[in-house]
């Protein structure tokens, strides 16, 4: 069975196209610039790069494109379209309504749409991929599968704000959680290297990229998590700020008469590890800077660490202990220092990181030592193939 | 040495007087609706109640009754106010000037004035109460103990936000925290009862009243604290929200149409317990409601619950571990079962909780068992004696 990925953004579109049988990337690509000057499609086979330009107006010629470089004579990896049994779209907000992949039908799409006001920048591109894909493949089943789902069996002290009330039920404002398909990922990958049954495991996850959030997996279910409502809460990331006091926005804006819009974007672009070091949000910049003596370079790194160490304790205590602590996602895969920065103040739990062993990239492995009492993971996580292995479950089961 | 102890606030004042020979109360008191109609000052004097009627134009006239009841030949403690060595005052902010008390000059009187737009509603105040005194008594020595000096001595990682640098440049944004009397007063008891020295313990107190917050105490020393640039930040309180989401601001505002100025109002007054509950502020309240079968009353606990354990889990990382635990004001003081909720699920860090000991209200006690590894306790705050022994400790190097 080949399944293939989607994920839309607004002007972009990222594909996978995978063999399930042994879970094969046969081919794999990149749309950019879609309705803009300029659009590119870059088709990566074998590790062999095929590039097309031309003008791409809407997803759906760029869709169009994708599946033609799917079946394209020279570079193409299958016959005919219909050897795609299925595709899998990655969908940023599912509200409450999903807890799991879905089989999409037009009651999806119309969840989906209602979803909109929870994620306006995402989930209007996410609907437009989809329709450009069954308009194209009408006959191919379409599976969504959401960012906010696996966080769905949080409990609700876990969720809810304390706020009114009513702004839960009239505008549902409450913590939904993000990246939870790396999340349920990187957990379940965690069980399979401590040949466990993740039932029986407290894991916490820690997805550290540009973007980058905390999970804490109770007997594979999330138990909490640190994005919100909205994907600038908890840590500092690249350039979002994370959780700070909320008192700072009417404060700023009394001061500073800047317009709510304006320090919206402020938290989002101009934050985190960016607006503290005045450098970069590029970490590997920021390392950089730190070790050339840039003061601010430090801190930021320094409050970054500070504030992973502390969701680690905190969802230690969510848990009532750990036995996995698992790094994933840019900064998680790669960066030995700042795994190391995190976990060196975390012997109290038993952990005890070994520095040959964390001295790795993006690579699967155990990185603490024979005697820690928790183990600790580096998993480079692959959202499309749980996206992949999601959309064949459901998919099995309707034939 | 006999040491007046002074907290002004906008319309009130209380004060203590204490004998620092046995640091015992003489005498108490609290003036109520200054400069508005129906002043009256109520003094307690070895559980006798005097009350005082009449009208009460400002905080100088307030002031001139309670020296004047403190003298009284009926129910007055000192003969004459000379008797008084020093005035200690509660002041909420000191900004990054200061991290200890210090003797009140006109310097100081201009750095309380510069620290206004830090703390508009309390400082004002706490301004016109110290003037109030050094009018009515010129020669009597005046001491400032600010809410947020003790938490001077969080390294930048704790107390910066990971928001653009400039802003801690231009308008000192930054974590400042509150009640550090509290904190820096049950820490210090906590050692005492622990017969260690207190450079040798790490220790997490929680000061649980209608304002909440918990600090992770390193070595007798500050080192984060749960409340931010505001006392808004952190836990869940009885009216005030803590911690959200702060991209649930712009939301609210483009949804609902409420200014800046109501949804600050909303956050700090409709919040809380009090928001997600229906029921009210106050815990007895809500547990009441609880136990009759009001799920949101339920579910408002189980949120307050939730954040205090996960402020502690994350002090435990932050402290690399911790040897005590203290719970005091309000509902830590009184509430045998919030403290069962909180620390029901922390057995992981190695803490019992005994049920007897368990059940008491008010008292300097021990609340683990024998072989918990975490010492727990139950401490009533009280922020009076520290700011009459700050006040000793400064008033007798001057002579």
């Amino acid at each position: 069975m080949k399944i293939l990925v989607m994920n839309c953004g607004s002007s972009s579109l990222k594909y996978q196209l995978i063999d399930m049988k042994d879970e094969n990337v046969l081919a794999k690509g990149l749309v950019e610039r879609i309705g803009i000057k300029g659009s590119i499609l870059t088709h990566r086979v074998n590790g062999q790069k095929h590039i097309v330009e031309q003008p791409m107006e809407d997803h759906k010629v760029a869709v169009k494109l994708v599946l033609d470089a799917l079946v394209d004579k020279e570079y193409g990896v299958i016959d005919d379209m219909s050897e795609i049994s299925a595709v899998g779209h990655r969908v940023v907000h599912g509200g409450e309504r999903y807890a799991k992949s879905v089989l999409i039908d037009e009651k999806v799409m119309k969840a989906l749409k209602d979803c909109i006001p929870l994620a306006p920048l995402h989930n209007p591109p996410n609907i437009i991929g989809i329709n450009a894909c069954r308009q194209l493949m009408p006959d191919t089943p379409m599976v969504g599968v959401f960012d906010t789902a696996f966080h769905q069996t949080m409990p609700d002290y876990a969720y809810m704000y304390p706020l009114p009330y009513e702004l839960y039920e009239k505008y549902k404002i409450r913590k939904y959680g993000f990246h939870g398909t790396s999340h349920r990922f990187v957990s379940i990958e965690a069980a399979k290297l401590m040949g466990k049954d993740i039932k029986e495991l407290k894991i916490i996850t820690c997805h550290l990229g540009n973007g980058a959030s905390i999970c804490a997996v109770d007997k594979g279910k999330s138990a909490d998590t640190s994005m919100g409502f909205t994907p600038l809460a908890g840590l500092a990331m690249g350039t979002r700020c994370g959780d700070i006091d909320p008192a700072v926005i009417p404060f700023l804006m009394n001061a500073t008469g800047l317009s709510i819009n304006d320090i919206d974007v402020m938290m989002n672009k101009k934050s985190g590890v960016l607006g503290v070091s005045g450098v970069s949000s590029d970490f590997r910049d920021v390392e950089s800077a730190a070790n050339s003596g840039n003061k601010r370079a430090k801190l930021a790194l320094d409050l970054y660490y500070h504030r992973v160490k502390s969701f680690i304790g905190a969802y230690a205590a969510v848990l009532n202990g750990v036995d996995a602590i698992v790094f994933t996602a840019g900064l998680g895969e790669n960066s030995a220092t700042s795994r190391a920065a995190v976990c060196g103040g975390l012997g109290y739990l038993g952990i005890k990181i070994d520095p040959e062993k964390n001295n790795i990239r993006g690579e699967a492995l155990e990185i603490s030592t024979s005697d820690s009492k928790v183990k600790v993971f580096v998993i480079p996580t692959n959202e499309e193939l749980m996206i992949a292995r999601d959309t064949k479950d459901i998919v099995k089961n309707l034939k």
